[in-house]
């Protein structure tokens, strides 16, 4: 069945899907994230009248031609095991059509989608026989690094600092960006040192993660969901759980060695001595001891990998992070202890989407060709540029989603 | 009321109470170490005649004095939440008596015990109540130090490594054993740059160790002891918990970056997935995944730590490990995998004791004197020596209790 003759969808869908163009996947242990781009040129009309697009940090407005494409960069996630309702969204909303990329072969009707993660190797049957389409993998690692660099190259705005309920944008020069150690904390932990375009290395991990913080959240409480779990968080205690040096000390600092009283000698230590079964600890605390657990230890982990190369920067990406603030401090903490405040933790305004966006730019070369021979659009044959200008901030700061938009006009470089 | 005359104990404490000179302890956040010398002149003199002693590691003994005390050195442990049951087990075999140091100014009628570990506060004031001592605190990482030094200088076979159920015994030179760095994993875990007797440093550390392996284990099991827990992890499989490269990857590596099909993504990560609770879960699964990813983690951070410092040797100790073949497996994998085979991991016959023989040794400068001058033996004054000849493997190889004891002898230097 030819899935493009199956799209009979609702009014709403047939709106849209004229102006979806670009989809590209990241499907990870336990989340799969897209970005797509919709052309929608009244809005960028009317936005534009309204909000004329500032200027892109580090390039020039003067210096290039007007855009050949506005729209807007949309970003989205489904969870792994989900994936269906995944498949459901890309063909309600025919992105797999819009996305479409001609095959170099022009006699095949084979639809590629770009994709990268574990699941593009692990769903790609299930996307060919649900929707048609083949996903053109693209390495894990190529495209955190690219969505990385791009987004910190690019997006105004895009890193911060947080510490003690203080974020803090920072302002990346981006000829001074590398080298710079990339955290991804997904399921696991990926650390890479990135030296610049195409250049960087795995060079350490941790399997202690977003995947540990949730499994083991989901065996001891009841929560339903991730999110669940990082709210209740929010309000738990760790000290009902954790061993602090204060309790082995009874009550005192180990001073000597510069632990305060309140400093965690042992994380879930406190569940040791004491009576009680698992039902006899408050939820909250419990999700809160984890959560402090894992980033602190990802924070001691990043900082002794970035020593050891020597790279002064830290970012911290992936959709463990969700910008939760106590998270971020958490991290940040750990970098500022271990590194005795040399080195500092940074964050991404679209710390999840690395990958994603990374696979999205690799398809510069094939499918926004085509998008741009569409617009006869004259460009230089070097590359496409992306310019994102105005972020919309969604209107809860701390939005757990992660689904949002970003205002964006393609050039030709 | 003076415990020495509410001490009327049955006739078998008497004949033992005679013997035991010399008590230190160590009471961490789990588990409260007794190390204690007893004299059993007939014992040794038998023992004597079937084994003479053997040469000690890098002491001659033709250069020195015979021994002015023969007798064994003896180790126990008790869970730090039933401190009352090493209470009364000082009470029975009247250690705190034998033990005895009088106090420096005769007139008073104080007790003092040599004690480390954070207990040494929190319970101070417990056993001037029930046994009527002071405990004479020592620092916890001095204490640590010195019996590390102390063991790995003296005592022949103290130190192996352990890899593919190969366990090899590491000969010791003592001219060349510093700086090492010293990994003691107790309910947290504290690493130490060691560079000679009484010159090291508290470096690193992690707040996930022994008392987070067995605080989770608790909540997520219903095992009622540590050592219960670790048995059940030798049965276990942590496929059945842990996301493996191969669960994102559809069974595939990640070869690109080195990491196989069954490598760890994520610990806990397939908790996620899965629409399991708890009680789906076996208990030996959990246990192993549990134990697998503190032991990497810790193998992970030491390697990391070892490297900023320059330290080629790293000595893992405390009580966590339990001489648990995979328990050491897993940090001498994780030490040669982020090593790439450049760094060892090595572990200690009496690797929980750390703290209480060096707390022991701490007491040369009192306690033995009073103790050899009862002997009237002729002595330099510089300080007094052991040396440990023969050590009394118990039967089982792996035995987990911890409990046991040394042939010893007491020199003059």
């Amino acid at each position: 069945m030819d899935p493009r003759k199956a799209e009979t969808g609702k009014k709403s869908d047939q709106i849209q899907s004229g102006h979806v163009y670009h989809l590209a996947l990241d499907i990870g242990g336990s989340l799969a994230k897209l970005v797509y781009f919709t052309k929608n040129d009244e809005h960028v009309v009317d936005s534009e009248k309204k909000n004329p697009p500032k200027k892109a940090l580090g390039i020039s407005n003067s210096n290039r031609n007007s855009p050949v494409l506005n729209g807007r960069l949309n970003f989205k996630k489904f969870e792994t095991s989900k994936i269906n309702d995944c498949l459901e969204f890309i063909k309600s909303m025919k992105l797999h059509l819009g996305g479409c990329q001609q095959p170099e072969n022009p006699g095949s009707q084979t639809i590629t989608i770009k994709a990268t993660g574990g699941g593009a190797y692990k769903y790609a049957d299930l996307f060919k026989e649900k929707l048609g389409v083949s996903l053109d993998k693209e390495d894990e690692m190529d495209c955190l690094v690219a969505g990385a660099n791009f987004l910190l190259e690019t997006i105004h705005q895009e890193a911060f600092t947080y510490m003690g309920d203080q974020k803090q944008f920072v302002c990346i020069d981006k000829n001074d960006l590398y080298p710079y150690l990339l955290v991804n904390i997904g399921s696991g932990v990926g650390m890479i040192k990135v030296e610049g375009d195409g250049k960087f290395e795995r060079v350490s991990g941790t399997s202690i993660g977003g995947g540990t913080f949730w499994g083991l959240g989901k065996l001891l409480t009841k929560c339903k969901s991730f999110d669940e779990l990082l709210d209740l968080s929010y309000r738990g205690n760790n000290r009902a759980v954790d061993m602090l040096v204060g309790d082995i000390y009874g009550g005192m600092d180990y001073s000597k060695i510069g632990l305060s009283s309140t400093t965690i000698a042992s994380s879930f230590g406190r569940a040791i001595s004491e009576n009680k079964e698992r039902e006899d600890y408050k939820p909250e605390d419990i999700a809160r001891s984890l959560l402090r657990m894992i980033s602190n230890n990802i924070g001691q982990i990043s900082y002794l990998t970035a020593l050891r190369f020597g790279l002064k920067r830290i970012f911290f990406g992936g959709f463990f992070i969700r910008r939760h603030p106590f998270t971020m401090d958490t991290l940040s903490v750990a970098v500022n202890f271990w590194s005795k405040g040399e080195a500092k933790a940074m964050f991404l305004q679209h710390e999840g989407f690395l990958g994603a966006v990374g696979a999205f730019m690799s398809s510069d070369k094939h499918g926004l060709k085509e998008l741009l021979a569409n617009q006869k659009v004259e460009r230089t044959p070097s590359k496409l540029s992306f310019s994102m200008d105005q972020i919309q901030v969604p209107q809860k700061d701390w939005e757990l989603n992660g689904d949002e938009s970003i205002e964006c006009s393609v050039y030709g470089a």
